[in-house]
């Protein structure tokens, strides 16, 4: 849970009362907006659930370019907004940057649009 | 459950596997991209937040400028979205027009994030 608790200034880890639990404040909305947002895309949610399906669920940009049919400048730009909304962690090593899914992230998104 | 059952053909009824379960298709992608975008905006979070705390969960057009600081075509602008995207549910009763929010509706997107 460690890389969860590094990122506490991003949208996924800050993000919200739930949404049917009470009025959302709209600084709140905003927040919650813009999480909603990184994910709203297509080729970000393939990305993601790509990444989740990896046996180590990590994977190298160099792994993602084929299964989503673009090149690897459009994609690192997906992966850097799902990484700048706390979706993603990035770790680099070596040439390659490595992308897993930030622990509970997708759990607390969940949870804002309905709470267990 | 009926209005849930009325409207399959939205975005919100027949979305998705979850994310993490196995890779989305292109398809399925799409869909749930376009779902995420219509509640994935400050206003429209803070209108669904709105009629989930009112006290029968259903509110008019009237209830709604207010609170959010808006006009009517404005807010009208946005809950037309979350009636297409099948959010919210629409009653025409009188000259006003009432919504709710769809039975298990924002459950089934949270499930797609986030599998319980």
């Amino acid at each position: 849970m460690n890389a969860a608790q590094t990122v506490p200034e991003t949208a996924a880890a800050e993000c919200c009362t739930p949404l049917t639990r009470d009025v959302l404040s709209a600084e709140d909305a905003q927040r919650f907006a813009q999480l909603l947002k990184a994910v709203a895309e297509p080729t970000r949610l393939r990305l993601v659930s790509i990444i989740a399906a990896q046996e180590n669920q990590e994977a190298c940009v160099c792994d993602l370019t084929e299964p989503v049919g673009l090149g690897q400048p459009t994609v690192s730009h997906h992966l850097k907004i799902l990484v700048d909304a706390g979706i993603l962690h990035r770790d680099k090593r070596g040439v390659w940057a490595y992308y897993s899914i930030v622990p509970g992230a997708l759990e607390r998104a969940a949870a804002v649009l309905s709470p267990r």
